[in-house]
């Protein structure tokens, strides 16, 4: 059973969202993935999101890009967490998406993650899960550890190398 | 029955909204309207937009203000003209709303105004009216008539007095 | 007799602007396209702005970019609908475009769509043609059901693949 | 025990931070509230960061302005969810803050909400917690329908009034 | 004989545009003022820009806000220099109104001042003016020296009273 | 003796200053071309724009990137108009030359142009000087009717090929 | 003798330079403050940043807004730390001043704080200084462990008090 | 020892960081580079930020991008000088970087150079320490005198081409 659903309008959003999957998977977090658009197909989305909580989800990931409504909407049907992802964009950057979702009105919040933050969407679901999950906790600590661990040894090549030659 | 379809997700919106319905009354187009909110009411929401068409109406202006979903999410369920209103905002001065409505994905069009530009809105729908509507498309050019004679009357006030008496 | 007219100021936009033009002819919309400057040619640009209702246009799509003044010159010599499609640009990515066309002043509206949106400018005309076309009204209903069921398959494939091998 | 901890930079935030503590108070929720500069007193923040989780502490709500490091040095030392409020600034709006707080690196989320949104972080924070707790679930749901009721009951005075007289 | 044409869209913008005036009043420089609008009387303005060269006008400086496209219209008809003063707006600050008129194509220049920046609109018509008129030159050189000698009273007062007291 | 003074504070602005200085060849303008740092060597910039003027230099035109000062102080040394051309930058696409350039404060103007716009500043100076010249004036009439007329042989083309062919 | 040498161009900066020159005062660094202006009086100002490092000045604060280029310019003839404070502005909230400022070309660095920033701009000034001065660096330490009480009584108010009451 | 302290939290920063680092070098000035995040390895980052002063660093120049919390934090633990380099990013172009530095609140500045500036900061780091060595105050002029003769030769080889060929 799908702790985490993964949500997408578009397949073109793939590539980002995909960071979000291999979070999950490294954590061992069961997780669905879906491509709904909220725009072309609203009954199928209106559906999806409004049994996501009876199907046992218990926090949404959606992405989406430009006038970015999937994120707000999902929060407005399922009563749990959403996590909002915005998409990079060609011409504003991804300030559209950006503002699209975490600029809620207020009583519908978007837990909102940095432009392609995708990663982070994984790994901050991963962080809800563990408020109910010691063993994630603890996976979670050993993940901060590995984190740690990978800066040190790019700091001690430095030491070696000097800038130059890095 | 109402040709044009006002609506709004929030009565603080109503001190710009109203700038829209005083050109329909100008004109004498038939209109409702109604603050429902796509977020708060998402099934009223989905009723609304999905009945509008059969209820007669052939236009809808949708008004909304940060991470502004309503214009979008009429433009998907309503299959005739969406013109969205982008609501000026405290902090990022309307750009949220704006990108939030004009930036939708292709195959979804809005047909957006300026930031609180309801009496744009208005007329817009005017003109889309005026397509089929011999008599709106003659009141449209009294009303350019007007615009431009007011002008002209400023110009002449300005030739008497000045500018620095003006 | 062309019912759209589609105006651009440069042939640079034509890659933007023939997404708008098939549009049309998928919906099989008659139409015009032109390349007419406001700077350039003031005067070819006024007789055909003014004349255009005349001639039997119904709706004008107009794509600029930069200080994008193409759409906004249209409505004040067109009594009916215009659509304005804001170029990208290199330098600001399109907002100065964008602000030039959607920041009207009251009085003088244009429907605008988003940066390089010549396809939702396209679907844009066919709604407000298909106020009074109940074919088209029907062909916009199936085209909505096509792009529905475009995106379903995306998901049964997501479904078999997985996300990474999606 | 707090289950919450709300942290501030500067007790200038405290308007707006209130408001997170105001739905925590009302969903019954135990939470701290505590003034705590990252950059003023390091080795202090350091300490409440750190043993925060060891306290039986499950969620941070950090607010910050400007330069906005809170909520992310919180995300550092705190292994669960941390949620971010972009204060609104006079001369960027409070883009500076958001900025700030969204834009995280990969490995180390901030859940953000928008600019002054602390009503929207304090039920974030509810949601998180109902991901283990039926009856915050179910308080949820009430809020959600007196969300409804309230815009329905807006509605029905529109339509009473019309907008002129709303 | 008017050597410098101010025109203005609206008299909303009068307050500023009036400080162009005020400059050319100092400096002797005959001028005209006009409130014409390039949207709602297209055809006035066409004739006023069309005209202004033959009439002997030698520079217009055209103050517009948001979608301004005055000055840039005016540089299509007039084949003179043609100096652009975008509005403060609202929402956007007046960037709506700098980017329409600065960011013009490639063979239509217009000489852009700052946001509201019509005293200095008011000088360059003098400095361009006084490339063929030696006494305005000279009278340039004075306000010159006029301006660095409020500059040195003020830098004295304050060496006077400090900081605190200034 | 040149009229003109183009002048650039880094040879990496050649391949933009090259347009305006082939629009001064076009129209037969003499002109020379200066690279020069107000920053990189102060005194030679200040004895360069304060003894432009009696060399004969009516009209400077300084291009510049980023924190870009070359037109402003050009500015304040030379007392004729100075036209500015804000140069594209990686980060933020010129709106920090633009910025720099066109917001002057009052008592100081410079002319500026777009991002990028040298070919519109070169323009912008056969403008100036065509105020006393009639030659010039006569070539600049000559300039729009080509201008008109490339148009207009591209809507030819267009209405043999239609857009898909174009 | 001055050791920090306080410069505006302009009297309105006053009210924010001030807070600067209290900065020092409180530390007792000896410092000077002159309204002296690039743009009205380029020659005085040249006299000044060339001579200030033989008159024994240590660092130069310098404070602009809009098209700020006193910083710049000051780094260019002074070759010891410049600091610059962007002004807020009415329009662009100081963005430009911002840009104009810390957007300095390669080899010519301009230390820039925050919009409106002189408090900071003079505690900068002050750890400049005490590189090379134990006494100051002890000062700074005491400022610290101010700025540490301060949140410190802050927080304990707000244990007592609670959010609702604080 | 080390005077200058180089620091980042990521080594995808230091092809823009070694431009520090070889400006340090070409000055004769004694540093150290670090690869170390505040965010991953917050605990090394506070010894390292505490003890840099004891260890006889005067300086420390820090770059990161994005939510760039490093510069700040440094300045919060260390009492000298703290250089902070934003970091140009995808999709905000390093304004995210850039608000995340220089932004930092009263009482607690970060000498900020412009995106990518570290050339910038590694002359700013010389200049800092120049105040207390005179040795380096007359390298510093020194390199005035070069970059003002690159700049001649340049202009030279103009003279000799002329735009077109240069």
């Amino acid at each position: 059973m799908a702790l985490v659903s993964i949500v997408m309008g578009s397949d073109s959003d793939m590539p980002v969202m995909k960071k979000a999957a291999q979070v999950l998977e490294d954590f061992g977090v069961e997780y669905e993935a879906r491509i709904i658009s909220a725009h072309r197909e609203p009954d199928v989305f209106f559906n999806y999101a409004k049994e996501a909580e009876a199907r046992g989800v218990k926090v949404i990931i959606a992405g989406a890009g430009m006038a970015a409504h999937l994120p707000g909407m999902c929060a407005a049907l399922f009563p749990l967490p959403v996590i909002g992802i915005p998409m990079h964009t060609k011409s504003l950057g991804g300030r559209d998406s950006l503002y699209s979702i975490v600029q809620m009105p207020p009583g519908m919040p978007v837990a909102t993650v940095g432009i392609d933050g995708a990663k982070n969407a994984g790994l901050l679901a991963v962080r809800m899960l563990a408020i109910g999950d010691p063993a994630l906790l603890a996976a979670l600590k050993e993940f901060a550890d590995r984190q740690k661990a990978e800066v040190e040894a790019k700091d001690e090549r430095l030491q070696e190398t000097g800038c130059g030659a890095y």
